[in-house]
């Protein structure tokens, strides 16, 4: 995460420098009491790039580089020079007149790789296909560190569609370089890909896996719920099965600690029920908040002006 | 219309909160003589979310916005989450941790109703179907009074499309608050709805009914025209026919008050000939222009900054 | 280029102000070694019009306006009050009231020359279909300016469609002012039309037309570029061939000068190669550089903001 560089992946940065964004992000959410706008990114220019519908990401994203100062451009939609057969690295060096840092979202896995072969400027990737969403998972950890107070010593569950969801991938791996257990809580369809287990036991982290939250929602600190995509299944009957076993409501919680945070990536349809919100358990919408700090944090750091927050 | 509120209908403020925004746009289009921004919203963002097209009303916020030091966020069309079914409140909560307020419009009635149960921000409402656009019969009582001098002894004469125009049925509501006396002109097909016109009664204004401007026109102050669209009609010829007898020309002003003022929410279409743009009684572009003091007005009051403005 | 005017076409400016033009361009070059943001446009508003797909000509038009510290309004798209039908004279005016330049792109001709019927404040066409687009001229007139260090005594070469290619057209009327010579390298089929050769002899220019690249490299001091569309071919076969002769390579420029400068309007395809690329004669990436330049100047001196900046 040195000024300049760009963020691609989890792999791009260690634990060291997740501690260092965490705390800048941190910083940033005390300051932000007092102020609604810093002049530290006074004169940037934040390109951001969604050649995918993600409104929240961008707004989030956008959001962070005007309370740091900085303007705006937009690109939303298929409406690009791409059309007419450009290269993501063309796109990608061209940008770079108009911008002093880029953050895009494309429906092709490694299409911001791409983009980065041509870039001048430092890219952060908000979700290429499949493959990565780093901000999304950095976001992930400082709402965990900030419910519980610690990365070490708790149990996180994830709930729900943890073949398909590119969220819980990353998340699950950037969690278990933290000494941390884990449950996996799905339909046997939807188990967590092998690759990513790896991970978690390479690391040597504890899990269990279970299709039945009842039995596990007692020791768990943190329930990451995910959604259960209708289009995963053949058989519709078997979705509305499935969508109602892994839903959390009332019932779901009496049993659970008085200090478990419920996380959602968002949008949530019903596998979280309304009843929840006012639950003190709820984080999903603080996680939206989260969001804003941890990228205001890495704008500011990509683009080297960070040094002087104090954290 | 107090800080923090809400501006979803007319019914959100009365005469005297209505008077107070009128003298505060008025402060407004003053000090834009000398000066092309404020630092008043140094630092707010509002988010301005249209998902129906609307460029006039969206880049009125918008500039309103800029003019008065801050910043926006734009969602326009239908690329954003709600395609993956969000519900109205949870956009409403998501969007205030990117946003001070925000304005929206949305083809579905009370959709911005929907979106202000999770919103922790001020949303003035831009349209929500056929239901209300406040702040469009705010600038239509502006741009009455400026032109007039005054909300009282006037009549008020209303053109064209009664029964479907949405402008015209809150505009007709919020005058009727006023000592005014109104003229209705229009097809037998395109009458004013007795909802609306039981409005009118109850304030006690005189009103008169009429399928025939050339009657009328010499005792009207304002002329307010809409546009008539050719899709209310079964028969095509008959919508010809109401076209051109609800055109307003060259000679219909020839029997007209020298001040009287010309008024018209546009686009326009054929329903005021080109002719009339140079006639001193043309006001259609003033409302325009207006527009942007009101709504400057409207973000400065909800969002806590208009004490200080000298009225 | 007086302020308040508009820029519709080359034709609206001489050579005189050309050079005005260029010096000021340069000078935000210079300055912008030190700094990110200059303060001059700070308050005014440009109203970025895309009524077709453009995202390079905007996002430059729109970065340059941040870089003079103004702010931007985009409408992007068909999503407008033209699709209820509106004139451009009406949308002029309109948008005269929302911002202080206006710059727009329409794939009708001659539609900005419309706007400009009812606008208020100076508009910039950004292209109006196979019309013109006049800054495109002159940030190419400046890249040649700039690697060549002088408009005299050189040969220009074009190379690919000649026939449909606006920017070429307009660039070579341009740069018949200027005391150069040229050499037009295409197929038969896509030829430099009449109307541009006729420019090019009433201004007295010496020109060579031909069909090999090869032939004509070596004393070319600056080699354009464009895109040949598959689209103007009946015969795909032919378009193959005619793709590949006319290809920019490393092979090509074996026996180019030293001094050579390869330039291309970009969005570019194959008909430059990527190896070309690294070569110090490729500028094609400095010409998008360069335009954000060229679009500072014309925003400050239409807004009488350039009278100050030292040239």
């Amino acid at each position: 995460m040195k000024p300049g560089s760009h963020l691609l992946s989890i792999d791009d940065f260690g634990v060291k420098e997740a501690d260092r964004i965490l705390k800048v992000a941190k910083s940033f959410e005390q300051q932000l009491k007092f102020t609604k706008k810093f002049n530290l990114l006074d004169g940037h220019i934040l390109a951001s790039l969604f050649f995918e519908p993600s409104t929240r990401t961008r707004l989030s994203f956008e959001s962070a580089m005007l309370r740091l100062g900085g303007s705006v451009l937009t690109v939303v939609g298929q409406t690009s020079s791409l059309e007419k057969g450009e290269s993501f690295p063309d796109m990608g060096r061209v940008v770079s007149s108009y911008a002093d840092i880029a953050v895009m979202r494309h429906p092709k896995e490694f299409s911001v790789h791409e983009l980065c072969k041509g870039a001048k400027i430092p890219v952060i990737n908000a979700g290429d296909g499949a493959n990565e969403h780093p901000s999304q998972s950095l976001l992930d950890l400082y709402t965990i560190q900030k419910s519980q107070g610690r990365l070490e010593n708790i149990t996180i569950g994830f709930l729900g569609d943890l073949k398909f969801g590119r969220a819980a991938h990353s998340t699950v791996k950037l969690l278990s370089r933290y000494p941390v257990n884990f449950v996996f809580i799905s339909h046997p369809y939807l188990k967590l890909p092998e690759s990513v287990l790896k991970v978690v036991k390479e690391n040597g982290r504890k899990y269990e896996e279970t299709d039945t939250l009842k039995d596990v929602v007692d020791h768990t600190d943190v329930l990451y719920v995910t959604r259960v995509q209708k289009e995963r299944f053949l058989d519709l009957s078997e979705y509305e099965e499935v969508k109602s076993v892994f839903q959390v409501n009332k019932d779901t919680l009496i049993s659970a600690k008085k200090s478990m945070s419920i996380m959602h990536p968002l949008p949530r349809l019903e596998e979280i029920q309304k009843e929840v919100d006012l639950d003190p358990r709820a984080n999903y919408f603080d996680q939206v908040q989260n969001g804003l700090y941890v990228r205001m944090a890495l704008l500011a750091m990509l683009l080297g002006k960070a040094d002087g927050v104090s954290v």
